[in-house]
């Protein structure tokens, strides 16, 4: 297996112009694309249509030069959007191939398996049945990166549906009771279930301390490798997986730390060297709290703005000023992803 | 002259808890305070209150430790506040103690003049009669703090006024024209206006460049030490000079570097080396751009939230990751303080 | 008894000048001030200080003018401030006053009591310790208003605490639980519990049906005439019962209605022939909801506006389209104040 | 001719359900529809994308309906979305049919007229280009409505370009100088050089009063009919002139009048009156003002909320309590539009 990586600029979440360049270029075999993970320029909240819209456009270019329809090409490539680009960041989209590669070299290469969820009904979001749904769709994305240690697994991408207004009055009119009736508060839940379920199938946390009531709760169960979105675009999860295999070949490494803080430009460093080359594309989540180092901050207080985008434009910030690169995939919510307060960090480089 | 520095926590704008902690345990001598610059909580625009409350609320507490009135200590005490608290930012006040103190050590210590600027009209805000206003303002500054080289001089925080919407009624009553019609659009001209004076008194700039249609417009024209702030509750211009002088005593010495954008983490680093100890407060200006290292940003054309409230987000979490402090002075807007695109920052440093 | 009703503008949170011109004036007695409700025109959320800053200008006009502290005329002066100024809302505060009055005329005059609950731990706000708190206020203030018919009441103001971040960690400390960790997540349960205080004090709902669990959740159980609302700057909940008195003198009476919807133009005009006069200030709850005669609203997933100020941004719309004057009191949340979905209005009349 | 009107709501920017439905259930002729007007849920701001993904969903399914490609349904219909549903401001779509239709009925019926302008550049949008591009296809727009009086004109909705960051960007690269380098500061230009085109077409303003200089300046020139909108993802103008024709059949009328201020709900039954029928579809403007009957608003001082986002929930509230239906095409500015202060309102009404 061989992975190739590459990071576009957008001008809008409906610009797909440097994708269509690569494509004309001979750079970028449509063919061979597998996903992409994005950060689009929405608010990243239940009201976020960036996300769809960017989805949209990437498909439609994908399909017109796969030669499928853009519902083909939706079924065969993972699309993972964050919106939101908080302070520095910057909206792009790190579009992954996957092809037949050599035998690998010293120390293992990059590789990517996924795997996809049934659709989850509204009622089953934030809850057991969610985390169950991520629980073997990683036990699949696993077989799928060729990956049979989870040591080797650095980051695992998972986006799945949260509750909408439609969603919620769909359920109520079933009689089905949802876990909540906020669409912006069902967020945690959704995020929290699919970490829960990459933690179960790394083998992180145990059968026994998962339960409904745990969900956003026992937060010191929790994955190291998980990154989890919820949007209300989707109706099924999608996971990523991450690792290095020695029997992947390419020019890519991944590695990963965990941000101790939203302060913590030394996580990076770390993440960095243990990719061991130049950084080329991060993956990292962002962690409101009311107090840092002592210190008492109004993220949490704040009615005006989100503390999501509190979070995200400041450790947005603290990551650029390491690796110089503001087109970072950085989104909120680390429930189940990390110990509480910290956050995970993933970074590929470029080891050739 | 020594001067004394004493950052402060604050749990809310009308938290004085810390300062009536440290007056009662003889720790500061209310007598000797002559400034206090802090940040708030607010949304740091014009209609931002959390200002006027700070100050009400803090000269309560010296007026009734002084024996006077809280209207004679705002005419002898300087207040500078700044709203918003973005990202990890954290609501807290530096408050400055001036007292005569012994023969200075060597390499100087810090030294702090104030000044204030007669009222201004509201058709002067953001014009030529603003510079001129801190332009002389400046120059009695330099003299209080017993400066006499502009080059030791390393921070000079001035505060003015914007138009507000009664401020701009009142003008067209009298048949007076001001420079916007647009509160918010004001900010712009009245911090460009003051770092023009500060330029000016410093010998930064000639007073032939320096003209209405210069204001916010001929960016090349800049002081490296000033830093500008504009809010409603203000009718003068307060100046507050900082610097070394070899006839200061005391703990604390004063640097200052450029940020060059956004991510400059080794300008932070080249302030604290410049002020040569244990970094104690920082002072920094945070600056949006269209654009950063080559990759778009989206803080220009976001309608959700100010480009300030961005730009200090992310930069308050780069110098923080430095500092390890996120109770940081970082106020927006760097017309006229700095080379277009960089920002201004000040360290002072505890050096015994 | 005699209620004076003074209907004064503010130019912002600290404006007091028309208090002032008619205090100096003789217009009003500053002794005779029982009570001051306004609106302010920060976000209305948990971290609005624009109430605080209000209350702290008008108490230190009255302790003027009456001889006393600030802190004593805020024992003596209840101090009613709703945040939130969207639309054409107009930031304003009305004073009341109560003076000896001759034998009333026919069909009664308007009454005001007035009441003060101790102060309530974090853990008690949005509890049962919370609903008794105003329920024995309430029945205070109806004594004080010497009301006997709970038919004669037209509307009772509450305000009370609600959970900040600071109250949250005091909690924690100390090991006791709060309602929720999410302060702007208090407000409902706060404003709940008061309702169901008011509604328990007039008969309105039986002590069986009133439980921990029922607060924000058994919408059924109601008060037709409270109006609850929570502020971070309280402790104590402060009861004001307004209602129509054979024993009171005076030029006004007071009516009410039902808003069945956010569009119900004829519950204003309702309610102003309630009182039958011509209206002087008016006092509503506006409810944001997810459809509204079978249209799709997009308040309640909005994660940039919060529902409560679309809310009151479009009520405030339409009562003032109806009374010609946008200086009304319209606070969000309606938890147990009305039917679910509907909403109160109480209007004061000038009827000489 | 014959105009056919279809208001549909949508559950999200890319629910194109009712749509299909209606074609599918043979109420509504593909091949016949010309234009659709619609409000999106997103900010409204320059960031607002629903409207472009509204536009390609709309356009997807026209284009598999009629055997075109979606970028053939854009030359032929016309696609105006407004964002910004605040307060209880619905999503929705009205789309319009156009075909041959029997002789007109006593009185006029609807009539419909549209065309386009070419592309313009950036340094034009918002200058006396801007004007005449508009001038000339609203005479095309007459003409294509058979409509030979401009008293029989009632509403003419233009939307066309603004100031992106990337146009800004290119026009810069090209050394062109644009109107302002505030990408939502663009706006007022934009829309008022629109509506001065209207004036111009219509004979309302002479060519003599109209100049660059009066753009969003000499706000006593204005149309009475036009209403115009700007939005980043439109390169020309589209111009949808209404009006009522003898020689046009159908079951509709349309009328207008001029909403005085924002709480003129008289205005909002003299516009159903004119049009003399049950109100099927409104059109209408929003403007903030910093005063509203004699008492201060905030929405211009407001640096969390835009002022059009303040405005457009408050009127929305009073025009959907006349008429009972939030699904409301109410958009934000009037430069130009009506006399200051005023706004336009049309109403297409079912008068069979």
């Amino acid at each position: 297996m061989e992975i190739g990586v590459f990071k576009l600029g957008m001008a809008s979440p409906a610009d797909v112009s440097e994708l269509q360049e690569l494509i004309a270029g001979g750079g970028l075999d449509p063919a061979q694309v597998v996903a992409v993970i994005g950060k689009t320029e929405g608010n990243g909240g239940a009201n976020d249509f960036t996300r769809a819209l960017a989805t949209k456009c990437f498909a439609e270019v994908l399909a017109s030069a796969r030669g499928q329809t853009p519902e083909e090409v939706q079924e065969q490539v993972a699309f993972v959007w964050s919106g939101g680009t908080e302070g520095v960041l910057s909206p792009h989209a790190t579009v992954f191939t996957r092809s037949a590669g050599e035998a690998g070299k010293t120390g293992g290469r990059l590789a990517l398996g996924l795997a996809m969820s049934p659709d989850l009904a509204p009622e089953e979001i934030g809850r057991m049945a969610h985390v169950e749904a991520v629980h073997q769709a990683t036990l699949q994305a696993l077989a799928d990166a060729g990956i049979s240690d989870p040591a080797d697994v650095h980051y695992v991408q998972v986006k799945g549906p949260l509750l909408t207004p439609a969603r919620i009055s769909e359920a109520a009119a079933r009689g089905a009771e949802v876990v909540t009736q906020d669409p912006n508060g069902s967020k945690p839940y959704a995020r929290g279930a699919m970490a829960l379920g990459v933690a179960l199938a790394l083998g992180e946390v145990g059968d026994a301390d998962v339960s409904e009531a745990a969900i956003a709760s026992r937060l010191d169960l929790f994955s190291s490798v998980a990154s989890t979105s919820a949007g209300g675009e989707l109706t099924k999860c999608e996971v990523l997986l991450f690792g290095n295999s020695p029997d992947a070949a390419g020019a890519f490494r991944i590695g990963h730390a965990i941000l101790s803080d939203a302060l913590d430009a030394d996580a990076v460093r770390a993440a960095i060297a243990d990719a061991g080359g130049v950084p080329e594309a991060v993956f990292a989540k962002a962690e409101a709290s009311a107090t840092l180092r002592g210190r008492r901050t109004t993220m949490l207080s704040d009615a005006d703005i989100n503390y999501e985008r509190h979070a995200r434009a400041a450790v947005g910030g603290v990551i650029a000023s390491v690796t110089g690169d503001p087109a970072i995939f950085l989104s909120g919510g680390t429930e189940h992803q990390c110990p509480p307060g910290a956050a995970p960090i993933a970074v590929i480089a470029k080891v050739e």
